[in-house]
């Protein structure tokens, strides 16, 4: 075995160019193994395994800075930088990430989670070896699909522009999280009339040589058969651009790769190799289907069927189900989301409804800004993004969907605690930022009755409308549900679940936290008031302040971020109306969220049933 | 005077063309005019009067859409468009926006302000149309400077991608807000081998025509010309993508830029037509310095100056100064910006700091992760920004900077209430969606020494900071100065501005609302005791408590949004400390704010001295 060998990058240039298949073949096996076990990044991480193994072993990082775009395809990375032994603590509460951390190693030299960061942050570190006078490489690595992301764009037109040495590493593995969506596909894909062309031009060029102005007819011949060169081949736009340019290369091929990449160490300025791999590269099932084993739960080795099903519907599929129905009796409605047409349930959507179904790729700043050109227009557009990479459209929200009280649905999947991937990911913030846009709606809810009713409402509502979901089943809990949710959801209409015969206590809440509260309410056997919100933004202060006047201590439960969250609306409509009462907060600290399962991190915070218990208890006795 | 016949665009269409051009110099007349009385944008203005009398002369807007990128040049278009009685009223309170409206006309589609959201906008409006079967052409109306905006590049990919019905036109005047920073700049200017070549290759081609293999060697030729009349010629890059490129076009030349137009209407598919113009056109003074007259208060039309000179220093002038300062004790700070070289100050930094200046373009993404990646290298990037804009970056400064505690120092200039420009420029939002993240300091200065201890601060502070401050000048009030800040200012440590005798009432503010607060005060003879902030995030717990615990009765003031602000944060507190006072938050309220003079909007919400006064007399009385 290779791979047992390796604990530093050094280790790695002891082994012959030929070892080196060998070792990736190992390291194959490694990560399939792991993987299947806790989950994680499987295609990705296959597929850049032969080209991180020549990036170490031709470049010595840290001192040449390796930036990993997105940061998902690193595992090969770790297992060569010392974290083999850890590895098989991959995603797990304490174990290592799947993405890069510097706590982890002085190789990780970004921290990132979302895409097309990874240019501008090069730009800072080969920027900041011009100033500083350091020596080394910049090298960025970056997917296809992340190049259609806005800032990448600017980036690229940045580095160009000034001239700054570095390597850009573009991975082209034909599709990014779904398909790649996008004209610039078609600059990585072209090649087919490159070579009849060129030979066809030696037989001119012969001919003309014997001629007067052979000369100049060469030259002609010459510069024409590089342009057109340049026309079919790829890379012409990124040359334009002034990089200069390599490839396309065979990712998987030793020889090409390193032969190519000792080329464009020789040489300065900014550089762009474009190396061709293939996603799920030597587990068969993952190549034939990358989308499945992009971000994969554990897994059979054998059958590639993931190891436990799902418990129930989630709320990305019902989101899903919704939408179709909606789109079904409504031939208005549309659906775009960025790069997240599994993830946000629109795979069925997108089958039915193909020509009002839209994936624009990584751009969550255009998709929402298309979507107000939708609906400026008539139409009614669904926009369904995780709560993370909403904060990517902040900017389009205020400025393009809420000064126009545009009537576009924004759907925001993974919002909350997020599992397994750490604090890039975590949809923790949405309601504070949401909240204080002018003529925006924020709903939440707990079950698919009020989900459903909430989808109906948004459609009915003229104006900007958010409905925000954690990434999780939805629960049933027959017990209490006719309960915790009202019959008759209506835009801003908080409902009473239950009403505490002493008036002492009470609980308000939002979101499927509610149903462990009920429960944790039952199992301590508490006489307490509970609200369910339903509606975050406008918030039912008719409701509330009657609420709070009839008690005396009052708890607000949140699965966001305390600052500015509900608990602090809840505090502005108390100052407001000058209601001076006892209220606690429980809601998520300021700080950042680590990598663990969902019911880690509810169970971490005291968000889960026993810890609402303690919480409730302790308040309240 | 044709002017006065041109009520709408019906009016224009009776024109022959030899008189659009005598039409223009009266346009630009009433332009200059009225700008050098009321402020505005001049240079971009004076830049598209042919453009848009020719866009209106051919097309049928509204049902022609057309969108104008930033929305800053649309003066023609509302002199044209029925808006020309009321033009004298431009940028005034009450009066019309410098803006597109839809409140104002039918012939405004978008509402904007903010660069390069046109083309997603137009591809949302240009979808529908395939959806609703509507007709009318899409124009997208764009300038060079916004296409460097990554949003405008995702809706590039996404629109050639989907072979979509629209027309760009890209207004090239090789200078947007400060100069064009980028590649893409390179895409636009080149022409110059394009005919010599092109003339060469005919001589070949005839003498080949003679030969065996004629036909093939003329097909290359042929194809070998196209190609490096492309690879030399403007367009190309958009070619690649799939557009088809007309131009360049000089944008002063009627006869050109109607058979241009007129060529581009007959046929489909997504088509760039590049428009050349000079910024200032037909104005002299402002065609010299493009810069001075992008944004201009009133000004004298025969020599170019500004008629009122600024009071004294601008909070931005101080920014660039301080950043001077530091930039001379430590050569490893380093200042970005995204285009606001002049509006944040940095002129003269730019200057004398060559190396150590970076102007992105219009690119607030990239201008973040690009100083985050600066930062970890071991350098101190300043990244100006103006709050509005800042909104553009949220994701980066959540995902890139605050998760890695990145040494990253942010100047936000114009937060708060901006005068004229109306909703889409208020920097209100910023603190209510910064003080959210972790590891953030923010900081608010009053006077010109606090604002430079904070800069000094922010230096020794190892993790991100803001600095946010008005679009104003920095007021002196002598009187109180000493009282009002700290001499010794500490991040996380308010000051006691002063304290009551009875110790009754208490007021919390910050910023230079505080002077106001103080003076008002001192005229209603009111025993307050008043503390000054200073730091925003962390506040200053300990002195905030013993503050409140002293009082009976608690007014927060603030020129921020309500929801989320400050006065929420210390709701938070009081909640988490149990403490039961009566809080009223005097603050913005839930809505986007007109147009009108700063002085105006702080009347109008009762943050000026008068409203002060109205607000704190009735509170504690």
């Amino acid at each position: 075995m290779y791979i047992e060998n390796i604990n530093s990058p050094l280790d790695l240039k002891k082994l012959k160019k030929e070892e080196l298949p060998l070792l990736a073949a190992e390291i194959r096996d490694f990560i399939i193994k792991t993987v299947s076990n806790n989950g994680g990044h499987l295609g990705s991480n296959l597929g850049v395994v032969d080209l991180t193994i020549v990036l170490h072993y031709l470049f010595d990082s840290p001192k040449d800075a390796f930036i990993f775009d997105v940061g998902h395809q690193t595992y090969t990375h770790k297992i060569l930088t010392g974290r083999k032994d850890k590895f098989h603590t991959l995603r797990a509460y304490g174990g290592i990430s799947g993405f890069p951390k510097r706590c982890e190693s002085e190789h990780d030299i970004e921290e990132t989670g979302h895409a097309s960061t990874s240019l501008s942050f090069a730009y800072g570190v080969a920027k900041a070896k011009n100033i500083l006078v350091g020596s080394g490489e910049v090298i960025a690595i970056i997917g296809d699909g992340a190049m259609t992301g806005g800032m990448a764009l600017e980036a690229m037109n940045n580095i160009a522009h000034t001239n700054t040495d570095m390597i850009i590493v573009l991975n082209n593995n034909e599709m990014s999280i779904g398909k790649n969506i996008g004209a610039i596909s078609k600059f990585l894909n072209a090649t087919l009339n490159d070579i009849l062309i060129q030979e066809a031009s030696y037989k001119v060029k012969d001919l003309v040589s014997a001629l007067p102005f052979g000369d100049i007819a060469n030259e002609i011949i010459d510069r024409g058969k590089g342009a057109i060169r340049s026309f079919v081949a790829p890379g012409i736009a990124f040359r334009e651009l002034g990089f200069k340019y390599f490839g396309p290369v065979d990712g998987h091929n030793y020889e090409e790769l390193i032969s190519t990449f000792e080329k464009i160490k020789q040489i300065n300025g900014p550089r762009i190799i474009q190396v061709n791999t293939i996603k799920g590269k030597g587990y068969e099932i993952a190549e034939k289907n990358p989308s499945k084993f992009h971000g994969i739960a554990p897994f059979d080795i054998e059958t590639g069927e993931t190891k436990s099903k799902p418990s129930g519907k989630t709320f990305s599929f019902i989101a899903g189900e919704s939408i179709i129905e909606a789109a079904k009796e409504n031939k208005n409605i549309v659906a775009i989301t960025a790069a997240m047409e599994s993830g946000t349930g629109l795979t069925e959507f997108a089958k039915i409804f193909k020509d009002r179904f839209f994936d624009v790729g990584i751009a969550e700043q255009h998709s929402i800004t298309f979507a107000v050109g939708l609906a400026e227009s008539g139409l009614i557009p669904f926009v369904c993004l995780y709560s993370t990479f909403l904060q990517r459209g902040y900017d389009q929200i205020i400025h393009d969907a809420c000064i126009m009280n545009a009537n576009v649905k924004f759907m925001i999947d993974r919002a909350g605690l997020v599992p397994e991937d750490g604090d890039t990911h975590q949809g923790v913030f949405d309601i504070s930022f949401l909240r204080i846009i002018p003529n925006i709606v924020i709903m939440s809810p707990v079950f698919e009755e009020d989900f459903k009713a909430m989808v109906k409402k948004s459609i009915e509502h003229k104006g900007p409308t958010v409905i925000r979901y954690n990434k999780s089943a939805v629960r049933e809990n027959e017990n209490n549900k006719e309960n915790i949710i009202a019959s008759d959801f209506e835009i801003g209409k908080a409902h009473i679940v239950r009403e505490s015969e002493s008036k002492k206590n009470c609980i308000i809440s939002y979101g499927q936290t509610l149903i462990d509260i009920v429960d944790a309410v039952n199992e301590i056997n508490l006489d307490a008031s509970i609200l369910n919100l339903s509606t975050l933004k406008p918030l039912d202060e008719k409701t509330i302040i009657d609420f709070i006047n009839k008690s005396d201590k009052i708890l607000i439960i949140e699965e966001n971020i305390k600052k500015g969250g509900i608990g602090s609306a809840i505090l502005e409509i108390m100052a407001d109306n000058e209601i001076l009462k006892p209220v606690k907060i429980h809601a998520l600290p300021d700080k950042f969220f680590e990598v663990a399962t969902r019911n880690k991190l509810l169970e971490l915070y005291k968000l889960d049933k026993n810890g609402l218990k303690e919480i409730i208890s302790e308040y309240f006795n």
